[in-house]
Protein backbone atom coordinates (compact mmCIF):
# COMPACT_ATOMS: atom_id res chain seq x y z
CA UNK A 1 0.00 0.00 0.00
CA UNK A 2 2.57 2.62 1.40
CA UNK A 3 4.90 2.98 -2.29
CA UNK A 4 8.83 3.43 -1.98
CA UNK A 5 10.93 5.88 0.17
CA UNK A 6 7.66 7.03 1.91
CA UNK A 7 8.78 4.79 5.21
CA UNK A 8 12.08 4.00 6.88
CA UNK A 9 12.20 1.18 9.00
CA UNK A 10 15.59 1.74 11.72
CA UNK A 11 17.15 4.12 9.27
CA UNK A 12 16.88 2.01 6.23
CA UNK A 13 14.01 2.42 3.65
CA UNK A 14 11.75 -0.18 3.82
CA UNK A 15 7.94 -0.96 4.05
CA UNK A 16 8.07 -3.83 6.33
CA UNK A 17 8.64 -4.40 10.12
CA UNK A 18 9.31 -8.26 11.28
CA UNK A 19 6.74 -10.35 12.35
CA UNK A 20 7.86 -10.75 15.99
CA UNK A 21 8.39 -6.92 16.52
CA UNK A 22 6.72 -6.32 19.86
CA UNK A 23 5.10 -3.38 18.89
CA UNK A 24 2.92 -5.86 16.37
CA UNK A 25 2.77 -8.49 19.20
CA UNK A 26 1.50 -6.77 21.86
CA UNK A 27 1.06 -3.23 20.29
CA UNK A 28 4.62 -2.25 22.86
CA UNK A 29 5.07 0.65 21.65
CA UNK A 30 4.50 4.77 21.05
CA UNK A 31 3.47 6.93 18.99
CA UNK A 32 3.19 10.80 17.05
CA UNK A 33 1.90 12.28 14.32
CA UNK A 34 3.40 15.49 13.08
CA UNK A 35 3.29 18.16 10.35
CA UNK A 36 6.18 18.78 8.31
CA UNK A 37 6.72 21.87 6.36
CA UNK A 38 9.76 22.31 4.06
CA UNK A 39 11.31 19.41 5.03
CA UNK A 40 11.27 20.64 8.79
CA UNK A 41 9.03 18.66 11.75
CA UNK A 42 6.47 21.06 13.41
CA UNK A 43 6.91 21.96 17.17
CA UNK A 44 9.32 19.26 16.80
CA UNK A 45 11.09 19.82 20.49
CA UNK A 46 7.46 19.63 21.86
CA UNK A 47 6.54 16.27 19.93
CA UNK A 48 10.27 15.14 21.01
CA UNK A 49 9.53 15.60 24.85
CA UNK A 50 6.44 13.91 24.56
CA UNK A 51 8.19 10.82 22.63
CA UNK A 52 10.52 10.45 25.29
CA UNK A 53 7.84 11.11 27.96
CA UNK A 54 5.77 8.17 27.01
CA UNK A 55 8.14 5.69 25.80
CA UNK A 56 9.97 6.27 29.05
CA UNK A 57 6.00 5.49 30.77
CA UNK A 58 6.20 2.15 29.47
CA UNK A 59 10.00 1.68 30.00
CA UNK A 60 10.92 2.10 26.55
CA UNK A 61 14.35 4.22 25.84
CA UNK A 62 13.75 6.87 23.35
CA UNK A 63 16.02 6.97 20.63
CA UNK A 64 17.92 10.31 20.30
CA UNK A 65 16.39 13.17 19.05
CA UNK A 66 19.42 13.11 16.53
CA UNK A 67 18.94 10.05 15.16
CA UNK A 68 15.01 10.83 14.68
CA UNK A 69 16.15 14.54 12.96
CA UNK A 70 18.12 12.52 10.68
CA UNK A 71 15.96 9.54 9.98
CA UNK A 72 13.29 12.90 9.01
CA UNK A 73 15.78 14.39 6.49
CA UNK A 74 16.21 10.87 4.47
CA UNK A 75 12.73 11.12 4.73
CA UNK A 76 11.93 14.38 3.91
CA UNK A 77 15.31 15.60 1.64
CA UNK A 78 15.47 19.05 1.88
CA UNK A 79 15.79 20.05 -1.86
CA UNK A 80 12.62 18.05 -3.02
CA UNK A 81 10.11 20.31 -1.21
CA UNK A 82 9.38 24.09 -1.50
CA UNK A 83 9.43 25.97 1.94
CA UNK A 84 5.15 26.12 1.55
CA UNK A 85 4.83 22.20 1.20
CA UNK A 86 2.97 20.92 4.27
CA UNK A 87 3.27 16.65 4.92
CA UNK A 88 2.97 14.67 7.41
CA UNK A 89 4.81 11.88 9.15
CA UNK A 90 3.84 9.43 11.82
CA UNK A 91 6.98 8.07 13.93
CA UNK A 92 6.42 5.22 15.42
CA UNK A 93 8.72 3.68 18.49
CA UNK A 94 8.33 -0.14 19.53
CA UNK A 95 10.11 -1.82 22.55
CA UNK A 96 11.87 -3.69 19.55
CA UNK A 97 11.92 -7.55 18.33
CA UNK A 98 10.63 -10.52 21.34
CA UNK A 99 10.74 -13.94 21.59
CA UNK A 100 7.43 -15.41 22.53
CA UNK A 101 6.12 -14.31 25.84
CA UNK A 102 5.01 -10.98 27.62
CA UNK A 103 8.61 -10.56 29.54
CA UNK A 104 10.89 -8.28 27.50
CA UNK A 105 14.07 -9.41 26.16
CA UNK A 106 16.97 -9.25 28.53
CA UNK A 107 18.07 -6.25 25.93
CA UNK A 108 15.73 -4.63 23.60
CA UNK A 109 16.87 -2.68 20.35
CA UNK A 110 13.80 -0.05 20.11
CA UNK A 111 12.51 -0.15 16.80
CA UNK A 112 11.85 3.40 14.75
CA UNK A 113 9.32 3.70 12.07
CA UNK A 114 8.79 7.02 9.98
CA UNK A 115 5.72 7.36 7.65
CA UNK A 116 5.41 9.48 5.38
CA UNK A 117 2.21 10.64 3.98
CA UNK A 118 0.45 13.36 2.73
CA UNK A 119 -1.77 16.56 4.87
CA UNK A 120 -5.35 15.31 4.84
CA UNK A 121 -7.78 18.15 3.09
CA UNK A 122 -9.78 19.59 5.14
CA UNK A 123 -12.97 21.10 4.18
CA UNK A 124 -13.33 24.97 4.09
CA UNK A 125 -16.53 24.21 5.80
CA UNK A 126 -14.78 23.01 8.59
CA UNK A 127 -12.45 26.33 9.34
CA UNK A 128 -15.42 28.72 8.29
CA UNK A 129 -18.75 26.84 10.27
CA UNK A 130 -16.75 23.85 12.37
CA UNK A 131 -17.19 20.46 12.57
CA UNK A 132 -19.71 17.98 14.06
CA UNK A 133 -19.12 15.39 16.51
CA UNK A 134 -20.68 11.70 16.87
CA UNK A 135 -21.31 11.12 20.57
CA UNK A 136 -19.33 7.33 20.42
CA UNK A 137 -21.20 4.61 22.67
CA UNK A 138 -17.71 3.15 23.37
CA UNK A 139 -16.33 4.19 26.88
CA UNK A 140 -12.50 4.62 27.18
CA UNK A 141 -11.50 2.18 30.07
CA UNK A 142 -9.77 4.06 33.01
CA UNK A 143 -6.13 2.94 33.43
CA UNK A 144 -4.12 5.46 34.97
CA UNK A 145 -0.65 3.42 34.10
CA UNK A 146 -1.14 4.35 30.86
CA UNK A 147 -3.89 7.42 30.63
CA UNK A 148 -2.14 10.60 28.77
CA UNK A 149 0.14 8.07 26.35
CA UNK A 150 0.24 8.05 22.77
CA UNK A 151 0.67 4.08 23.02
CA UNK A 152 -0.28 1.13 20.27
CA UNK A 153 -3.20 -0.11 22.05
CA UNK A 154 -5.93 1.90 20.40
CA UNK A 155 -8.65 -0.50 19.79
CA UNK A 156 -11.26 1.57 21.51
CA UNK A 157 -10.42 4.39 19.55
CA UNK A 158 -10.84 1.93 16.18
CA UNK A 159 -14.02 0.72 17.66
CA UNK A 160 -15.49 4.28 18.16
CA UNK A 161 -14.36 5.42 15.10
CA UNK A 162 -16.62 2.65 13.69
CA UNK A 163 -19.71 3.71 15.05
CA UNK A 164 -19.98 6.03 12.53
CA UNK A 165 -19.66 6.43 8.29
CA UNK A 166 -21.85 10.06 7.90
CA UNK A 167 -18.69 12.07 6.51
CA UNK A 168 -20.54 15.18 7.92
CA UNK A 169 -19.48 13.62 10.87
CA UNK A 170 -15.67 15.13 11.40
CA UNK A 171 -14.95 13.11 15.16
CA UNK A 172 -16.33 11.43 17.59
CA UNK A 173 -16.73 12.23 21.55
CA UNK A 174 -15.74 10.20 23.91
CA UNK A 175 -16.83 9.61 27.58
CA UNK A 176 -15.19 7.21 29.93
CA UNK A 177 -16.57 4.78 31.82
CA UNK A 178 -18.32 7.25 34.68
CA UNK A 179 -19.71 9.10 31.71
CA UNK A 180 -16.91 12.16 31.62
CA UNK A 181 -16.09 13.83 28.81
CA UNK A 182 -12.57 13.12 27.70
CA UNK A 183 -11.32 13.62 24.14
CA UNK A 184 -12.24 12.56 20.49
CA UNK A 185 -11.39 9.73 18.77
CA UNK A 186 -8.18 12.00 17.35
CA UNK A 187 -8.46 15.12 18.65
CA UNK A 188 -8.27 17.17 22.34
CA UNK A 189 -11.50 19.08 23.36
CA UNK A 190 -11.85 22.36 25.35
CA UNK A 191 -15.06 23.83 26.12
CA UNK A 192 -15.29 27.82 26.97
CA UNK A 193 -17.63 28.97 29.82
CA UNK A 194 -17.69 32.66 30.21
CA UNK A 195 -13.98 33.74 30.42
CA UNK A 196 -12.92 29.99 31.49
CA UNK A 197 -11.19 27.29 28.61
CA UNK A 198 -11.44 24.06 30.29
CA UNK A 199 -10.11 20.89 29.12
CA UNK A 200 -10.67 17.26 30.64
CA UNK A 201 -8.59 15.81 33.38
CA UNK A 202 -6.37 13.22 31.28
CA UNK A 203 -5.11 11.10 34.55
CA UNK A 204 -7.32 7.98 34.04
CA UNK A 205 -7.49 7.44 30.56
CA UNK A 206 -7.04 9.63 27.04
CA UNK A 207 -4.26 10.96 25.10
CA UNK A 208 -2.67 14.29 26.43
CA UNK A 209 -1.54 15.81 23.28
CA UNK A 210 0.82 18.81 22.16
CA UNK A 211 -1.46 21.16 20.80
CA UNK A 212 -3.87 20.35 23.96
CA UNK A 213 -0.80 21.15 26.22
CA UNK A 214 0.24 24.62 24.11
CA UNK A 215 -3.38 26.12 23.90
CA UNK A 216 -3.10 25.29 27.71
CA UNK A 217 -0.56 28.02 27.84
CA UNK A 218 -2.13 30.34 25.82
CA UNK A 219 -4.33 31.60 28.74
CA UNK A 220 -3.02 35.43 28.38
CA UNK A 221 -2.95 35.77 24.70
CA UNK A 222 -6.23 34.26 24.73
CA UNK A 223 -7.78 36.67 27.76
CA UNK A 224 -8.41 32.92 29.30
CA UNK A 225 -7.96 31.26 32.57
CA UNK A 226 -7.65 27.61 31.28
CA UNK A 227 -8.61 24.49 33.91
CA UNK A 228 -8.02 21.18 33.88
CA UNK A 229 -10.84 19.51 34.85
CA UNK A 230 -13.96 16.90 34.99
CA UNK A 231 -16.56 17.44 32.61
CA UNK A 232 -19.79 15.59 32.63
CA UNK A 233 -21.64 15.68 28.49
CA UNK A 234 -24.15 17.72 29.48
CA UNK A 235 -21.96 20.69 31.10
CA UNK A 236 -20.13 20.30 27.75
CA UNK A 237 -23.41 20.70 25.86
CA UNK A 238 -24.02 23.45 27.73
CA UNK A 239 -20.43 25.44 26.96
CA UNK A 240 -20.47 28.69 25.23
CA UNK A 241 -18.20 27.94 22.91
CA UNK A 242 -16.15 23.95 22.05
CA UNK A 243 -13.32 23.47 20.03
CA UNK A 244 -11.03 20.50 19.58
CA UNK A 245 -7.97 20.19 18.12
CA UNK A 246 -4.89 18.13 17.13
CA UNK A 247 -1.30 18.78 15.77
CA UNK A 248 -2.50 18.23 11.99
CA UNK A 249 -5.39 21.09 12.28
CA UNK A 250 -4.95 22.72 14.75
CA UNK A 251 -8.28 23.87 16.18
CA UNK A 252 -11.90 23.87 15.11
CA UNK A 253 -14.79 24.87 16.59
CA UNK A 254 -17.30 22.66 17.12
CA UNK A 255 -20.66 23.63 15.55
CA UNK A 256 -22.61 20.46 16.37
CA UNK A 257 -22.82 17.67 19.09
CA UNK A 258 -25.88 15.46 18.33
CA UNK A 259 -28.43 17.94 18.83
CA UNK A 260 -26.74 20.64 20.63
CA UNK A 261 -25.35 23.38 17.71
CA UNK A 262 -23.58 26.47 18.78
CA UNK A 263 -23.63 29.53 17.02
CA UNK A 264 -19.82 30.14 15.04
CA UNK A 265 -17.52 32.35 16.83
CA UNK A 266 -13.74 33.03 17.25
CA UNK A 267 -11.91 31.06 19.73
CA UNK A 268 -10.73 28.07 17.23
CA UNK A 269 -9.59 30.57 14.35
CA UNK A 270 -7.61 32.66 17.28
CA UNK A 271 -6.00 29.78 18.81
CA UNK A 272 -5.38 28.81 14.50
CA UNK A 273 -3.82 31.94 14.15
CA UNK A 274 -1.47 31.86 16.87
CA UNK A 275 -0.17 28.15 16.58
CA UNK A 276 0.55 28.76 12.76
CA UNK A 277 2.38 32.08 13.45
CA UNK A 278 3.32 31.79 17.13
CA UNK B 1 15.49 -12.95 15.10
CA UNK B 2 12.51 -15.53 13.76
CA UNK B 3 14.67 -17.76 11.52
CA UNK B 4 14.05 -19.09 8.25
CA UNK B 5 10.49 -21.06 7.18
CA UNK B 6 9.71 -20.23 10.85
CA UNK B 7 7.08 -17.74 10.07
CA UNK B 8 4.42 -17.64 7.34
CA UNK B 9 2.59 -14.67 6.50
CA UNK B 10 -0.47 -14.67 4.14
CA UNK B 11 0.38 -18.00 2.96
CA UNK B 12 4.18 -17.38 2.00
CA UNK B 13 7.30 -17.90 3.95
CA UNK B 14 8.17 -14.92 5.03
CA UNK B 15 9.31 -13.42 8.24
CA UNK B 16 8.17 -9.32 7.97
CA UNK B 17 4.66 -7.88 7.88
CA UNK B 18 3.51 -4.34 6.27
CA UNK B 19 4.57 -1.29 8.05
CA UNK B 20 0.91 -0.05 7.80
CA UNK B 21 -0.52 -3.13 8.93
CA UNK B 22 -3.57 -2.27 11.65
CA UNK B 23 -1.63 -4.84 14.22
CA UNK B 24 0.94 -2.40 14.05
CA UNK B 25 -0.29 0.90 13.81
CA UNK B 26 -3.58 0.48 16.44
CA UNK B 27 -3.26 -3.30 17.63
CA UNK B 28 -5.79 -4.00 15.44
CA UNK B 29 -6.20 -7.70 15.59
CA UNK B 30 -6.82 -11.11 17.53
CA UNK B 31 -4.17 -14.22 18.18
CA UNK B 32 -3.99 -17.41 19.59
CA UNK B 33 -1.47 -19.18 20.99
CA UNK B 34 -1.84 -23.78 20.62
CA UNK B 35 0.36 -26.51 20.58
CA UNK B 36 1.50 -28.59 17.57
CA UNK B 37 1.63 -32.40 17.97
CA UNK B 38 3.18 -34.66 15.27
CA UNK B 39 2.12 -31.46 12.90
CA UNK B 40 -1.49 -31.11 14.12
CA UNK B 41 -3.01 -28.39 15.96
CA UNK B 42 -4.16 -29.74 19.66
CA UNK B 43 -8.12 -28.73 20.36
CA UNK B 44 -8.11 -26.71 16.88
CA UNK B 45 -12.09 -26.66 16.67
CA UNK B 46 -12.10 -24.70 19.80
CA UNK B 47 -9.41 -22.26 18.96
CA UNK B 48 -10.63 -21.53 15.27
CA UNK B 49 -14.27 -21.15 16.85
CA UNK B 50 -12.64 -19.00 19.29
CA UNK B 51 -10.78 -16.99 16.52
CA UNK B 52 -14.03 -16.63 14.92
CA UNK B 53 -15.56 -15.49 17.85
CA UNK B 54 -12.74 -12.84 18.36
CA UNK B 55 -12.26 -11.37 14.98
CA UNK B 56 -16.15 -10.74 15.07
CA UNK B 57 -16.44 -8.92 18.31
CA UNK B 58 -14.23 -6.28 16.60
CA UNK B 59 -15.51 -6.73 12.99
CA UNK B 60 -12.67 -8.79 10.80
CA UNK B 61 -13.97 -11.60 9.17
CA UNK B 62 -11.98 -14.02 10.11
CA UNK B 63 -10.31 -16.35 7.29
CA UNK B 64 -11.43 -19.76 6.58
CA UNK B 65 -10.55 -22.94 8.76
CA UNK B 66 -9.55 -24.50 5.66
CA UNK B 67 -7.23 -21.51 4.79
CA UNK B 68 -5.71 -21.66 8.17
CA UNK B 69 -5.47 -25.39 8.24
CA UNK B 70 -3.54 -24.97 4.89
CA UNK B 71 -1.23 -22.57 6.37
CA UNK B 72 -0.45 -25.19 9.50
CA UNK B 73 0.43 -27.52 6.77
CA UNK B 74 3.07 -25.03 4.98
CA UNK B 75 4.28 -24.69 8.39
CA UNK B 76 4.54 -27.85 10.02
CA UNK B 77 5.02 -30.33 6.89
CA UNK B 78 3.87 -33.87 8.20
CA UNK B 79 6.83 -35.71 7.55
CA UNK B 80 9.51 -33.31 8.87
CA UNK B 81 7.84 -34.34 12.53
CA UNK B 82 7.55 -37.49 14.33
CA UNK B 83 4.31 -37.91 16.30
CA UNK B 84 5.21 -37.07 19.45
CA UNK B 85 7.15 -33.86 18.83
CA UNK B 86 5.24 -30.89 20.23
CA UNK B 87 5.28 -27.35 18.48
CA UNK B 88 3.65 -24.19 19.49
CA UNK B 89 2.07 -22.31 16.68
CA UNK B 90 0.97 -18.63 17.13
CA UNK B 91 -1.60 -17.44 15.12
CA UNK B 92 -2.52 -13.46 14.27
CA UNK B 93 -5.04 -12.16 12.21
CA UNK B 94 -5.34 -8.81 11.64
CA UNK B 95 -7.93 -6.22 10.03
CA UNK B 96 -4.87 -5.79 7.37
CA UNK B 97 -3.63 -2.94 5.86
CA UNK B 98 -4.93 0.57 6.59
CA UNK B 99 -3.97 4.48 5.26
CA UNK B 100 -3.47 7.05 7.94
CA UNK B 101 -6.37 7.12 10.24
CA UNK B 102 -8.65 5.01 12.69
CA UNK B 103 -11.29 4.39 10.06
CA UNK B 104 -10.58 0.90 8.25
CA UNK B 105 -10.62 1.00 5.04
CA UNK B 106 -14.07 -0.04 2.82
CA UNK B 107 -12.21 -2.83 2.07
CA UNK B 108 -9.68 -4.44 4.02
CA UNK B 109 -8.28 -8.30 3.69
CA UNK B 110 -7.37 -9.71 6.75
CA UNK B 111 -3.57 -9.90 6.94
CA UNK B 112 -2.90 -13.89 8.78
CA UNK B 113 0.42 -14.71 10.24
CA UNK B 114 1.27 -17.99 11.87
CA UNK B 115 4.99 -18.12 14.23
CA UNK B 116 6.46 -21.43 14.84
CA UNK B 117 8.52 -21.81 17.68
CA UNK B 118 9.60 -24.49 20.45
CA UNK B 119 7.92 -26.11 23.16
CA UNK B 120 8.47 -24.06 26.17
CA UNK B 121 10.02 -26.28 28.73
CA UNK B 122 8.68 -26.26 32.16
CA UNK B 123 10.58 -27.50 35.42
CA UNK B 124 9.62 -30.75 36.56
CA UNK B 125 8.62 -28.75 39.56
CA UNK B 126 6.32 -27.28 38.70
CA UNK B 127 4.19 -30.56 38.06
CA UNK B 128 5.34 -32.04 40.97
CA UNK B 129 4.82 -29.26 43.88
CA UNK B 130 2.76 -26.49 41.59
CA UNK B 131 4.12 -22.60 40.73
CA UNK B 132 4.43 -19.42 42.41
CA UNK B 133 2.05 -16.25 41.84
CA UNK B 134 3.54 -12.81 41.93
CA UNK B 135 0.55 -10.21 42.97
CA UNK B 136 0.70 -7.50 39.96
CA UNK B 137 -0.12 -4.10 41.41
CA UNK B 138 -0.69 -3.88 37.26
CA UNK B 139 -4.64 -3.61 37.38
CA UNK B 140 -6.62 -4.79 34.86
CA UNK B 141 -8.78 -1.52 33.18
CA UNK B 142 -13.01 -2.65 32.75
CA UNK B 143 -13.62 -2.45 29.35
CA UNK B 144 -16.73 -4.71 28.38
CA UNK B 145 -16.39 -4.14 24.24
CA UNK B 146 -13.28 -5.65 24.70
CA UNK B 147 -13.74 -8.07 27.64
CA UNK B 148 -12.57 -11.78 27.21
CA UNK B 149 -11.33 -10.79 23.56
CA UNK B 150 -7.47 -11.93 22.84
CA UNK B 151 -6.69 -8.81 21.24
CA UNK B 152 -3.57 -7.39 20.43
CA UNK B 153 -3.70 -4.17 22.63
CA UNK B 154 -1.71 -6.11 25.55
CA UNK B 155 0.47 -3.54 27.46
CA UNK B 156 -1.33 -4.20 30.38
CA UNK B 157 0.14 -7.64 30.31
CA UNK B 158 3.31 -6.12 29.05
CA UNK B 159 3.85 -3.99 32.04
CA UNK B 160 2.39 -6.63 34.62
CA UNK B 161 5.13 -8.81 33.26
CA UNK B 162 8.04 -6.47 33.64
CA UNK B 163 6.96 -6.21 37.61
CA UNK B 164 9.14 -9.58 38.54
CA UNK B 165 12.23 -10.84 37.77
CA UNK B 166 12.39 -13.27 40.05
CA UNK B 167 12.47 -16.82 38.34
CA UNK B 168 11.03 -18.44 40.67
CA UNK B 169 7.70 -16.82 40.26
CA UNK B 170 5.82 -18.61 37.42
CA UNK B 171 2.57 -15.77 36.23
CA UNK B 172 1.62 -12.87 37.94
CA UNK B 173 -2.10 -12.63 39.33
CA UNK B 174 -3.95 -9.82 37.66
CA UNK B 175 -6.79 -8.24 39.97
CA UNK B 176 -8.96 -5.37 38.27
CA UNK B 177 -9.87 -1.70 39.24
CA UNK B 178 -12.06 -3.04 41.98
CA UNK B 179 -9.39 -4.83 42.97
CA UNK B 180 -11.16 -8.35 42.17
CA UNK B 181 -9.53 -11.44 40.85
CA UNK B 182 -9.70 -11.74 37.04
CA UNK B 183 -6.38 -13.99 35.85
CA UNK B 184 -2.96 -14.12 34.91
CA UNK B 185 -0.89 -12.31 32.80
CA UNK B 186 -0.90 -15.84 30.56
CA UNK B 187 -3.29 -17.76 32.58
CA UNK B 188 -6.83 -18.03 33.55
CA UNK B 189 -7.21 -19.11 37.11
CA UNK B 190 -9.37 -21.33 39.19
CA UNK B 191 -9.89 -21.86 43.11
CA UNK B 192 -11.36 -24.57 44.84
CA UNK B 193 -13.65 -24.69 48.05
CA UNK B 194 -15.18 -27.50 49.22
CA UNK B 195 -16.46 -29.56 46.37
CA UNK B 196 -17.08 -26.11 44.21
CA UNK B 197 -14.71 -24.70 41.32
CA UNK B 198 -14.62 -20.90 40.85
CA UNK B 199 -13.12 -19.14 38.13
CA UNK B 200 -13.65 -14.94 37.57
CA UNK B 201 -16.18 -13.78 35.55
CA UNK B 202 -14.41 -12.11 32.80
CA UNK B 203 -17.32 -10.12 31.17
CA UNK B 204 -15.48 -6.48 32.46
CA UNK B 205 -11.36 -7.63 31.48
CA UNK B 206 -9.04 -10.43 31.15
CA UNK B 207 -8.98 -13.22 28.43
CA UNK B 208 -11.45 -15.86 27.77
CA UNK B 209 -9.08 -19.44 27.53
CA UNK B 210 -10.04 -22.18 25.63
CA UNK B 211 -8.53 -23.96 28.24
CA UNK B 212 -10.60 -21.93 30.93
CA UNK B 213 -13.64 -23.34 28.78
CA UNK B 214 -12.61 -26.52 28.64
CA UNK B 215 -12.28 -27.54 32.71
CA UNK B 216 -15.74 -25.51 33.23
CA UNK B 217 -17.25 -28.24 31.02
CA UNK B 218 -15.44 -31.13 33.17
CA UNK B 219 -17.94 -31.00 36.63
CA UNK B 220 -19.00 -34.88 36.19
CA UNK B 221 -15.20 -35.76 35.78
CA UNK B 222 -14.30 -33.88 38.29
CA UNK B 223 -17.02 -34.26 40.71
CA UNK B 224 -16.99 -30.50 41.40
CA UNK B 225 -19.36 -27.88 40.66
CA UNK B 226 -18.08 -25.32 38.89
CA UNK B 227 -19.28 -21.50 38.96
CA UNK B 228 -18.11 -18.33 36.79
CA UNK B 229 -17.91 -15.73 39.93
CA UNK B 230 -16.75 -12.08 41.37
CA UNK B 231 -13.71 -13.15 43.40
CA UNK B 232 -12.07 -10.88 45.95
CA UNK B 233 -8.07 -11.81 46.39
CA UNK B 234 -8.97 -12.51 50.05
CA UNK B 235 -11.38 -15.20 48.69
CA UNK B 236 -8.61 -16.39 46.15
CA UNK B 237 -6.23 -16.62 49.17
CA UNK B 238 -8.63 -18.31 51.33
CA UNK B 239 -9.34 -21.45 48.84
CA UNK B 240 -8.67 -25.09 49.39
CA UNK B 241 -6.76 -24.97 46.38
CA UNK B 242 -5.93 -22.87 43.38
CA UNK B 243 -4.89 -23.76 39.82
CA UNK B 244 -4.15 -21.51 36.45
CA UNK B 245 -3.62 -23.18 33.10
CA UNK B 246 -3.32 -22.14 29.67
CA UNK B 247 -3.44 -24.09 25.88
CA UNK B 248 0.47 -24.84 26.56
CA UNK B 249 1.15 -26.32 29.63
CA UNK B 250 -2.42 -26.95 31.14
CA UNK B 251 -2.84 -26.72 34.17
CA UNK B 252 -0.52 -25.90 37.18
CA UNK B 253 -1.09 -25.97 41.07
CA UNK B 254 -0.47 -23.14 42.54
CA UNK B 255 1.70 -23.60 45.62
CA UNK B 256 1.97 -19.55 46.42
CA UNK B 257 0.32 -16.53 46.49
CA UNK B 258 2.70 -13.83 48.38
CA UNK B 259 3.21 -15.49 51.90
CA UNK B 260 0.17 -17.64 51.29
CA UNK B 261 0.73 -21.52 50.22
CA UNK B 262 -0.96 -24.51 49.50
CA UNK B 263 0.01 -28.04 50.44
CA UNK B 264 0.12 -30.35 47.12
CA UNK B 265 -2.98 -31.13 46.02
CA UNK B 266 -4.62 -33.30 42.92
CA UNK B 267 -6.38 -31.29 40.58
CA UNK B 268 -4.15 -29.64 38.42
CA UNK B 269 -2.54 -33.18 37.71
CA UNK B 270 -6.18 -34.74 37.28
CA UNK B 271 -6.68 -31.76 34.54
CA UNK B 272 -3.97 -32.28 33.27
CA UNK B 273 -4.60 -36.17 32.29
CA UNK B 274 -7.60 -35.50 31.52
CA UNK B 275 -6.80 -32.64 29.15
CA UNK B 276 -3.83 -34.84 27.44
CA UNK B 277 -6.07 -38.28 27.22
CA UNK B 278 -9.39 -36.99 26.85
Amino acid sequence: MASLRTSLINGSFDQTISAVDRGFSYGDGVFRTMKIKGGQPISWPFHYQKLVADCAAIGIVCPSAELLMSDMQQLFPINEFDDEQVQVVKIIITRGEGERGYAPPAVTIPTRVLIKSNMPSYADAHYTQGVRLHICDTRLALQPKLAGIKHLNRLENVLARMEWRDESVFDGLMLDQNDHVIECTMSNIFARVGQTLYTPDLSQCGVAGITRQHILGLENLLGLTAHVATISLQELLNADEVIICNSLYGAFQVAAIGDQTWKQQSLASTIRNILTHG
